[in-house]
């Protein structure tokens, strides 16, 4: 598939379509339209069809698409046809219900290593997976070439934290912390930001 | 000030800005600029100023942003100069992480009720509230005139339990479970997710 530009905002949405997809699939659908899964997702046709058609083409005229080849389209084009290594920087409470959420192995995300600075956590295990001194963590990431880490540090560490990922060579950021990180060009961060979300609600009420 | 459309983009970003002016404002900081505040957030100045530009004129040319009396403003303005009573539904492991959260507190949103469906957990309590069976939850709402829910159900029971909150007079929603809700458009969702955004940054791995 040719490499062409983007927009940021489709890939977001790509995530999305794939999930609405697993649905369908449950229901024992084999088949669905940019009509259904617009409906699903509070789109328009048009904009599932524009999304979509910067990649290929996926469905038929008249026949709609097939939900199991999109889907592994989809996951290609995301790159989630592999299992991605990730570590978690700040096991408080967050951290915590973060390392036992199954969502992330559910899809393709094997969470492998769990940092913190407190002497009380370190060296105690959540699951089968130990809790290491954040110090060890630019060697951890070195070695074993991770580049996605969770951030779930308190607001005032997370920008020195998120400056020591960088350097260790981590790529990709799921940001916990309530700050605005800055980030080279080349680091992606996603920020997790409920309390934004319930302000940006009460406006409307 | 008069009411006027506001692009939602910009509502959201709001409170990304007032964020940004507490952070200044615990550096002893006084004033700011849409520059300043730019750097901080990964826009352009002109992006700040014509956002804030909506509702009406805070800075003076030359001298920058009040940091104070913006904050003021912003705060009145996403309607959170007041205390807003929230409810959490389905206390798992993330909710639970969720009830022992201080972030929300410390913006201005109270946590004031739980509800579970699970017996073994009906009628405990985290923290100084208890746990009440999820049928309570209409009446609940409707008495003390909730309008603010965190929904925080497995991804099979979500919809339903939407609806439920919807039709019990609920205007806003925190989702956490890893689904597109569908709402009436007066009713607002604001959903966090994890995995699609780590799906979403793979890509550019």
């Amino acid at each position: 598939m040719p490499q062409k530009f983007v927009p940021a905002i489709v890939i977001a949405r790509l995530p999305l379509y794939l999930r609405t997809l697993g649905f369908l699939a449950r229901e024992d659908k084999r088949v669905t339209s940019s009509q259904e899964l617009a409906e699903r997702l509070g789109l328009t046709p048009a904009q599932i069809r524009k999304d979509l058609s910067y990649f290929g083409e996926f469905g038929k005229q008249g026949t709609g698409y097939d939900i199991a080849f999109l889907e592994k389209q989809l996951r290609q084009i995301l790159k989630i046809d592999r299992v991605w290594e990730v570590f978690l920087v700040g096991v408080g409470d967050l951290g915590r219900a973060l390392a036992h959420y199954r969502g992330f192995q559910e899809n393709g995300f094997r969470l492998i290593a769990l940092f913190d600075n407190a002497p009380s956590k370190i060296g105690t295990s959540i699951g089968a997976i130990a809790i290491q001194d954040v110090k060890e963590m630019p060697r951890v990431v070195r070695e074993k070439k991770l580049q996605i880490a969770i951030l779930a540090v308190p607001a005032d560490a997370a920008q020195s934290v998120a400056d020591e990922l960088v350097r260790a060579g981590v790529r990709a950021i799921l940001n916990y912390a309530p700050v605005t990180l800055n980030v080279p060009p080349k680091v992606k961060v996603y920020s997790i930001e409920p309390v934004a979300g319930l302000q940006g609600m009460t406006y409307y009420l």
